[in-house]
Protein backbone atom coordinates (compact mmCIF):
# COMPACT_ATOMS: atom_id res chain seq x y z
CA UNK A 1 0.00 0.00 0.00
CA UNK A 2 2.97 2.18 1.09
CA UNK A 3 4.44 1.70 -1.83
CA UNK A 4 1.76 2.13 -4.41
CA UNK A 5 1.32 5.82 -2.88
CA UNK A 6 5.23 6.38 -3.52
CA UNK A 7 4.68 5.11 -6.95
CA UNK A 8 1.68 7.98 -7.23
CA UNK A 9 3.85 10.67 -5.50
CA UNK A 10 6.23 10.02 -8.85
CA UNK A 11 9.09 7.81 -6.38
CA UNK A 12 11.34 5.40 -8.23
CA UNK A 13 10.79 2.42 -6.30
CA UNK A 14 13.61 1.01 -3.95
CA UNK A 15 12.13 -1.81 -2.16
CA UNK A 16 13.51 -3.32 1.14
CA UNK A 17 11.98 -6.25 2.64
CA UNK A 18 13.52 -7.68 6.16
CA UNK A 19 12.86 -11.22 6.53
CA UNK A 20 12.98 -11.06 10.19
CA UNK A 21 12.28 -15.38 11.65
CA UNK A 22 8.99 -14.00 11.30
CA UNK A 23 6.62 -16.99 11.04
CA UNK A 24 4.92 -16.55 7.99
CA UNK A 25 7.01 -16.38 5.08
CA UNK A 26 4.38 -15.94 2.71
CA UNK A 27 4.64 -12.02 3.62
CA UNK A 28 8.41 -12.56 1.48
CA UNK A 29 6.52 -13.92 -1.34
CA UNK A 30 3.62 -11.47 -1.22
CA UNK A 31 6.54 -8.68 -1.08
CA UNK A 32 7.96 -10.11 -4.36
CA UNK A 33 4.40 -10.31 -6.32
CA UNK A 34 3.85 -6.95 -4.92
CA UNK A 35 7.31 -5.29 -6.48
CA UNK A 36 6.85 -6.76 -9.33
CA UNK A 37 3.39 -5.47 -10.03
CA UNK A 38 4.58 -1.70 -9.06
CA UNK A 39 7.23 -2.17 -11.28
CA UNK A 40 10.09 -1.45 -8.69
CA UNK A 41 13.74 -0.24 -9.52
CA UNK A 42 14.72 -2.88 -7.11
CA UNK A 43 13.48 -4.78 -4.19
CA UNK A 44 16.20 -6.70 -1.61
CA UNK A 45 15.12 -9.07 0.76
CA UNK A 46 17.47 -8.92 3.71
CA UNK A 47 17.14 -11.86 6.12
CA UNK A 48 17.97 -10.19 9.90
CA UNK A 49 17.39 -13.08 12.37
CA UNK A 50 15.39 -10.88 15.14
CA UNK A 51 14.44 -14.36 17.01
CA UNK A 52 18.39 -14.72 18.68
CA UNK A 53 18.30 -11.09 19.92
CA UNK A 54 14.34 -10.18 20.58
CA UNK A 55 11.76 -12.02 22.06
CA UNK A 56 8.33 -11.96 20.55
CA UNK A 57 5.02 -13.36 20.05
CA UNK A 58 5.81 -12.56 16.40
CA UNK A 59 9.18 -14.13 16.28
CA UNK A 60 9.30 -16.62 19.18
CA UNK A 61 7.52 -19.89 19.62
CA UNK A 62 4.43 -18.44 21.72
CA UNK A 63 1.61 -18.74 19.83
CA UNK A 64 -0.25 -15.29 18.88
CA UNK A 65 -4.14 -15.16 21.25
CA UNK A 66 -6.14 -15.81 18.38
CA UNK A 67 -9.43 -14.59 20.27
CA UNK A 68 -7.54 -11.84 21.92
CA UNK A 69 -11.14 -9.95 22.83
CA UNK A 70 -11.32 -6.10 20.73
CA UNK A 71 -11.71 -4.57 23.40
CA UNK A 72 -8.02 -5.40 25.00
CA UNK A 73 -6.50 -4.01 21.79
CA UNK A 74 -6.19 -0.54 23.53
CA UNK A 75 -4.41 -1.68 26.39
CA UNK A 76 -0.37 -1.32 26.97
CA UNK A 77 2.07 -2.86 23.70
CA UNK A 78 0.88 -5.68 22.20
CA UNK A 79 2.26 -9.19 22.89
CA UNK A 80 2.93 -9.00 19.30
CA UNK A 81 5.28 -5.68 20.05
CA UNK A 82 9.08 -7.23 18.65
CA UNK A 83 11.76 -5.25 20.82
CA UNK A 84 13.15 -2.42 18.52
CA UNK A 85 11.43 -4.08 15.58
CA UNK A 86 10.69 -0.76 13.78
CA UNK A 87 14.23 1.18 14.64
CA UNK A 88 15.73 -1.56 13.16
CA UNK A 89 13.97 -1.52 9.95
CA UNK A 90 14.02 1.96 9.61
CA UNK A 91 18.15 1.65 10.31
CA UNK A 92 18.34 -1.21 7.42
CA UNK A 93 16.13 1.30 5.20
CA UNK A 94 18.28 4.23 5.83
CA UNK A 95 21.38 2.15 4.64
CA UNK A 96 19.57 1.06 1.45
CA UNK A 97 18.44 4.83 0.93
CA UNK A 98 21.78 6.13 1.41
CA UNK A 99 23.17 4.05 -0.62
CA UNK A 100 21.01 4.11 -3.59
CA UNK A 101 20.78 8.06 -2.80
CA UNK A 102 16.58 8.07 -1.77
CA UNK A 103 15.94 11.33 -0.36
CA UNK A 104 12.73 9.29 1.59
CA UNK A 105 12.09 6.26 3.14
CA UNK A 106 8.17 5.48 2.86
CA UNK A 107 6.90 3.82 5.98
CA UNK A 108 3.91 1.99 6.24
CA UNK A 109 2.96 3.00 10.05
CA UNK A 110 -0.26 3.58 11.20
CA UNK A 111 -1.27 4.84 14.68
CA UNK A 112 -4.89 4.96 14.39
CA UNK A 113 -6.77 1.60 14.80
CA UNK A 114 -3.38 0.20 16.70
CA UNK A 115 -1.85 2.37 19.02
CA UNK A 116 0.01 -0.06 21.08
CA UNK A 117 3.16 -0.02 19.22
CA UNK A 118 5.33 2.93 20.54
CA UNK A 119 7.58 2.83 17.38
CA UNK A 120 4.86 3.61 15.30
CA UNK A 121 4.68 6.94 16.78
CA UNK A 122 4.70 10.26 15.16
CA UNK A 123 7.11 11.71 17.79
CA UNK A 124 9.58 8.95 17.54
CA UNK A 125 9.79 9.23 14.01
CA UNK A 126 10.72 12.47 14.12
CA UNK A 127 13.55 11.20 16.24
CA UNK A 128 14.74 8.99 13.91
CA UNK A 129 14.90 11.46 11.41
CA UNK A 130 17.18 13.38 13.72
CA UNK A 131 19.15 10.01 14.02
CA UNK A 132 19.30 10.21 10.34
CA UNK A 133 20.15 14.06 10.32
CA UNK A 134 23.03 13.47 12.76
CA UNK A 135 24.56 10.29 11.84
CA UNK A 136 24.66 9.47 8.41
CA UNK A 137 27.06 10.84 5.87
CA UNK A 138 23.70 12.14 3.98
CA UNK A 139 22.54 14.17 6.77
CA UNK A 140 25.88 16.12 7.50
CA UNK A 141 26.16 16.67 3.71
CA UNK A 142 23.08 17.89 3.94
CA UNK A 143 21.10 15.61 1.76
CA UNK A 144 18.59 14.55 4.82
CA UNK A 145 16.88 11.45 4.20
CA UNK A 146 13.11 11.59 5.31
CA UNK A 147 10.31 9.38 6.72
CA UNK A 148 7.36 9.41 4.99
CA UNK A 149 4.34 7.72 6.24
CA UNK A 150 1.79 8.56 4.79
CA UNK A 151 -0.97 5.87 6.08
CA UNK A 152 0.40 6.93 9.39
CA UNK A 153 -3.07 8.84 10.65
CA UNK A 154 -5.49 7.10 8.08
CA UNK A 155 -8.38 4.78 9.85
CA UNK A 156 -8.18 1.29 8.14
CA UNK A 157 -11.23 2.13 6.32
CA UNK A 158 -9.36 5.63 4.76
CA UNK A 159 -6.11 3.00 3.81
CA UNK A 160 -8.89 0.66 1.80
CA UNK A 161 -10.60 3.48 -0.14
CA UNK A 162 -7.14 4.84 -0.79
CA UNK A 163 -5.68 1.72 -2.13
CA UNK A 164 -8.92 1.24 -3.96
CA UNK A 165 -8.48 4.47 -5.80
CA UNK A 166 -4.39 3.65 -6.53
CA UNK A 167 -5.69 0.09 -7.97
CA UNK A 168 -3.29 -1.00 -5.35
CA UNK A 169 -2.93 -4.42 -5.52
CA UNK A 170 -4.53 -5.48 -2.58
CA UNK A 171 -4.80 -8.58 -3.64
CA UNK A 172 -1.14 -9.55 -2.73
CA UNK A 173 -0.97 -7.65 0.50
CA UNK A 174 -1.22 -10.13 3.67
CA UNK A 175 -2.01 -8.99 7.35
CA UNK A 176 -2.81 -12.05 9.30
CA UNK A 177 -0.64 -12.91 12.37
CA UNK A 178 -1.15 -16.78 12.05
CA UNK A 179 1.23 -18.59 10.21
CA UNK A 180 -0.79 -22.23 10.76
CA UNK A 181 -3.64 -20.33 8.19
CA UNK A 182 -1.03 -21.45 5.25
CA UNK A 183 -1.03 -19.04 2.61
CA UNK A 184 -4.78 -17.71 3.77
CA UNK A 185 -6.05 -15.41 6.09
CA UNK A 186 -7.07 -16.74 9.61
CA UNK A 187 -10.23 -13.78 10.09
CA UNK A 188 -9.77 -14.29 13.78
CA UNK A 189 -6.47 -12.63 14.95
CA UNK A 190 -6.29 -8.89 15.58
CA UNK A 191 -4.57 -8.20 12.27
CA UNK A 192 -7.29 -10.00 10.20
CA UNK A 193 -10.05 -8.88 12.31
CA UNK A 194 -9.17 -4.76 12.18
CA UNK A 195 -8.69 -5.30 7.93
CA UNK A 196 -12.24 -6.74 8.19
CA UNK A 197 -13.26 -4.29 9.81
CA UNK A 198 -11.54 -1.25 7.80
CA UNK A 199 -13.27 -3.61 4.53
CA UNK A 200 -16.82 -3.49 5.40
CA UNK A 201 -16.61 0.11 6.56
CA UNK A 202 -15.09 0.89 3.37
CA UNK A 203 -18.07 -0.66 1.99
CA UNK A 204 -15.49 -2.74 -0.36
CA UNK A 205 -15.09 -6.73 -0.47
CA UNK A 206 -11.65 -7.99 0.42
CA UNK A 207 -9.96 -9.83 -1.65
CA UNK A 208 -7.77 -12.03 -0.40
CA UNK A 209 -8.97 -15.52 0.87
CA UNK A 210 -9.85 -16.15 4.17
CA UNK A 211 -9.99 -19.40 6.51
CA UNK A 212 -12.92 -18.17 8.34
CA UNK A 213 -14.54 -14.63 9.46
CA UNK B 1 37.93 -3.09 25.94
CA UNK B 2 34.28 -1.41 26.27
CA UNK B 3 33.17 -4.58 27.44
CA UNK B 4 35.66 -4.86 30.08
CA UNK B 5 34.76 -1.13 31.41
CA UNK B 6 31.24 -2.61 31.67
CA UNK B 7 32.75 -5.45 33.98
CA UNK B 8 34.77 -3.48 36.15
CA UNK B 9 31.77 -1.37 36.64
CA UNK B 10 30.04 -4.29 38.51
CA UNK B 11 27.48 -5.14 34.96
CA UNK B 12 26.41 -8.59 34.27
CA UNK B 13 27.54 -8.88 30.47
CA UNK B 14 25.10 -9.99 27.66
CA UNK B 15 27.38 -9.32 24.31
CA UNK B 16 26.71 -8.45 21.00
CA UNK B 17 28.39 -9.17 18.22
CA UNK B 18 27.72 -8.36 14.85
CA UNK B 19 28.44 -9.89 11.87
CA UNK B 20 27.71 -7.94 9.03
CA UNK B 21 29.83 -9.31 5.54
CA UNK B 22 32.92 -7.48 7.01
CA UNK B 23 35.85 -8.64 4.75
CA UNK B 24 37.47 -10.17 8.45
CA UNK B 25 36.10 -12.93 9.79
CA UNK B 26 38.49 -13.03 12.42
CA UNK B 27 36.54 -10.18 14.33
CA UNK B 28 33.94 -12.95 15.00
CA UNK B 29 36.85 -15.41 16.64
CA UNK B 30 38.47 -12.58 18.78
CA UNK B 31 34.69 -11.83 20.46
CA UNK B 32 34.03 -14.91 20.97
CA UNK B 33 37.84 -15.40 22.71
CA UNK B 34 36.84 -12.11 24.69
CA UNK B 35 33.62 -13.34 25.33
CA UNK B 36 35.01 -15.81 27.39
CA UNK B 37 37.90 -14.64 28.88
CA UNK B 38 35.40 -11.62 30.56
CA UNK B 39 32.94 -14.43 31.57
CA UNK B 40 29.95 -13.00 29.33
CA UNK B 41 26.96 -14.16 30.96
CA UNK B 42 25.67 -14.50 27.24
CA UNK B 43 27.26 -13.62 23.90
CA UNK B 44 25.25 -13.51 20.51
CA UNK B 45 26.47 -13.72 17.03
CA UNK B 46 23.79 -12.36 14.62
CA UNK B 47 24.45 -12.02 10.99
CA UNK B 48 23.15 -9.23 9.36
CA UNK B 49 23.95 -8.83 5.67
CA UNK B 50 24.69 -5.05 5.40
CA UNK B 51 26.41 -5.70 1.55
CA UNK B 52 23.21 -6.10 0.21
CA UNK B 53 21.86 -2.45 1.42
CA UNK B 54 24.92 -0.86 2.32
CA UNK B 55 28.37 0.03 0.22
CA UNK B 56 31.26 0.29 1.64
CA UNK B 57 35.10 -0.37 1.37
CA UNK B 58 34.79 -2.32 4.74
CA UNK B 59 31.71 -4.77 2.71
CA UNK B 60 32.22 -4.35 -0.53
CA UNK B 61 34.68 -5.40 -2.79
CA UNK B 62 36.63 -2.44 -2.87
CA UNK B 63 39.78 -2.62 -1.60
CA UNK B 64 40.80 -0.01 1.46
CA UNK B 65 43.51 1.84 0.93
CA UNK B 66 46.45 0.87 2.62
CA UNK B 67 48.79 3.59 2.45
CA UNK B 68 46.06 6.42 2.92
CA UNK B 69 48.21 9.27 4.30
CA UNK B 70 47.67 10.30 7.93
CA UNK B 71 47.18 13.97 6.65
CA UNK B 72 43.71 12.60 4.92
CA UNK B 73 42.47 11.30 8.05
CA UNK B 74 40.53 14.51 9.12
CA UNK B 75 39.17 15.14 5.57
CA UNK B 76 35.01 14.38 5.72
CA UNK B 77 33.60 11.21 5.93
CA UNK B 78 35.92 8.44 5.82
CA UNK B 79 36.03 5.42 2.71
CA UNK B 80 35.28 2.92 5.62
CA UNK B 81 31.97 4.60 6.02
CA UNK B 82 29.50 1.79 6.58
CA UNK B 83 25.83 4.02 5.66
CA UNK B 84 24.32 3.74 8.85
CA UNK B 85 26.41 1.29 10.45
CA UNK B 86 26.25 2.14 13.88
CA UNK B 87 22.31 2.91 14.25
CA UNK B 88 22.01 -0.59 12.64
CA UNK B 89 23.98 -2.20 15.35
CA UNK B 90 22.56 0.12 18.40
CA UNK B 91 19.11 -0.95 16.93
CA UNK B 92 20.20 -4.58 17.17
CA UNK B 93 21.82 -4.10 20.77
CA UNK B 94 18.36 -1.91 21.90
CA UNK B 95 16.36 -5.14 20.77
CA UNK B 96 19.27 -7.40 22.79
CA UNK B 97 18.81 -5.17 25.81
CA UNK B 98 15.13 -5.06 25.84
CA UNK B 99 15.05 -8.96 25.58
CA UNK B 100 17.32 -9.44 28.53
CA UNK B 101 16.39 -5.96 30.44
CA UNK B 102 19.50 -4.39 30.46
CA UNK B 103 19.18 -0.57 31.41
CA UNK B 104 22.55 -0.09 29.41
CA UNK B 105 24.32 -0.24 26.11
CA UNK B 106 28.01 -0.45 26.24
CA UNK B 107 29.58 0.95 22.91
CA UNK B 108 32.66 1.12 22.25
CA UNK B 109 32.54 4.46 19.80
CA UNK B 110 35.28 7.22 20.04
CA UNK B 111 35.87 10.05 18.32
CA UNK B 112 39.13 11.98 19.01
CA UNK B 113 41.63 9.92 16.99
CA UNK B 114 39.08 9.42 14.53
CA UNK B 115 36.45 12.13 13.91
CA UNK B 116 34.96 11.88 10.37
CA UNK B 117 32.28 9.13 11.21
CA UNK B 118 28.94 10.88 11.89
CA UNK B 119 27.85 8.05 13.85
CA UNK B 120 30.11 8.43 16.12
CA UNK B 121 29.02 11.62 17.74
CA UNK B 122 27.96 12.50 21.24
CA UNK B 123 24.99 14.54 19.62
CA UNK B 124 24.10 11.47 17.43
CA UNK B 125 24.27 9.19 20.66
CA UNK B 126 21.62 11.14 22.55
CA UNK B 127 19.66 11.69 19.75
CA UNK B 128 19.54 7.52 19.66
CA UNK B 129 18.68 7.84 23.67
CA UNK B 130 15.71 9.54 22.53
CA UNK B 131 14.86 7.15 20.09
CA UNK B 132 15.37 4.67 22.33
CA UNK B 133 12.89 6.50 24.89
CA UNK B 134 10.13 7.24 22.73
CA UNK B 135 10.25 3.88 20.41
CA UNK B 136 10.79 0.89 22.87
CA UNK B 137 8.65 -0.64 25.45
CA UNK B 138 11.43 -0.31 28.15
CA UNK B 139 11.02 3.84 26.81
CA UNK B 140 7.09 3.97 27.28
CA UNK B 141 6.99 2.08 30.73
CA UNK B 142 10.22 4.57 31.92
CA UNK B 143 12.68 2.15 32.28
CA UNK B 144 14.53 3.96 30.00
CA UNK B 145 17.70 2.71 27.73
CA UNK B 146 21.06 4.91 28.30
CA UNK B 147 24.27 4.36 26.40
CA UNK B 148 27.42 4.55 27.42
CA UNK B 149 30.13 5.11 25.73
CA UNK B 150 32.91 5.11 27.83
CA UNK B 151 35.68 5.39 25.54
CA UNK B 152 34.08 7.78 23.19
CA UNK B 153 36.66 11.26 24.96
CA UNK B 154 39.47 9.01 25.18
CA UNK B 155 43.11 9.07 22.69
CA UNK B 156 44.09 5.94 21.98
CA UNK B 157 46.80 5.92 24.68
CA UNK B 158 44.61 6.52 27.00
CA UNK B 159 42.66 3.72 25.86
CA UNK B 160 45.44 1.41 26.17
CA UNK B 161 46.37 2.73 29.56
CA UNK B 162 42.62 2.15 30.73
CA UNK B 163 42.48 -1.38 29.25
CA UNK B 164 46.22 -2.28 31.04
CA UNK B 165 44.79 -0.66 34.19
CA UNK B 166 41.70 -3.26 33.64
CA UNK B 167 43.91 -5.96 32.52
CA UNK B 168 41.49 -5.80 29.77
CA UNK B 169 42.50 -8.82 27.10
CA UNK B 170 43.68 -6.44 24.41
CA UNK B 171 46.21 -9.69 23.22
CA UNK B 172 42.31 -10.42 21.88
CA UNK B 173 41.44 -6.93 20.26
CA UNK B 174 41.84 -6.83 16.49
CA UNK B 175 41.84 -3.21 14.80
CA UNK B 176 42.98 -3.96 11.61
CA UNK B 177 41.22 -3.23 8.36
CA UNK B 178 43.19 -5.30 6.22
CA UNK B 179 41.81 -9.12 6.01
CA UNK B 180 44.49 -10.26 3.53
CA UNK B 181 47.20 -9.89 6.97
CA UNK B 182 45.22 -13.22 7.88
CA UNK B 183 44.89 -13.20 11.36
CA UNK B 184 47.53 -10.79 11.86
CA UNK B 185 47.61 -6.94 11.84
CA UNK B 186 48.51 -5.24 8.61
CA UNK B 187 50.58 -2.62 10.35
CA UNK B 188 49.92 0.03 7.38
CA UNK B 189 45.76 0.78 7.49
CA UNK B 190 44.72 3.60 9.37
CA UNK B 191 43.31 1.70 11.95
CA UNK B 192 46.65 -0.17 12.64
CA UNK B 193 49.03 3.31 12.21
CA UNK B 194 46.11 4.99 15.08
CA UNK B 195 46.22 1.58 16.78
CA UNK B 196 50.42 1.74 17.17
CA UNK B 197 50.67 5.53 17.81
CA UNK B 198 48.07 4.82 20.60
CA UNK B 199 50.24 2.01 22.37
CA UNK B 200 53.39 4.53 21.53
CA UNK B 201 52.24 7.29 23.27
CA UNK B 202 51.12 4.58 26.08
CA UNK B 203 54.49 4.00 26.68
CA UNK B 204 53.16 0.01 26.09
CA UNK B 205 54.11 -2.83 23.46
CA UNK B 206 51.36 -4.19 21.62
CA UNK B 207 50.72 -7.97 22.04
CA UNK B 208 49.09 -8.63 18.87
CA UNK B 209 51.02 -9.91 15.58
CA UNK B 210 51.97 -7.49 12.76
CA UNK B 211 52.81 -8.38 9.45
CA UNK B 212 54.82 -5.29 9.78
CA UNK B 213 55.50 -1.81 11.07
Amino acid sequence: MTAAVAKQDGCVLHLLTISYGQRHQIEMDRAKQVAQALDAASHRIVPVDLRSVAESALTGAKLVPKDRPAAGRAAGVPVTYVPARNTIFLAMAAAYAETVGAPWIYFGANVIDYSGYPDCRPDYLRAFEQVLRLGTRAGVEGRSIEIRTPLLMLTKAEIIRLGISLAAPLHLTHSCYDPSAEGKACGRCDSCLIRLEGFREAGAVDPVAYVSH
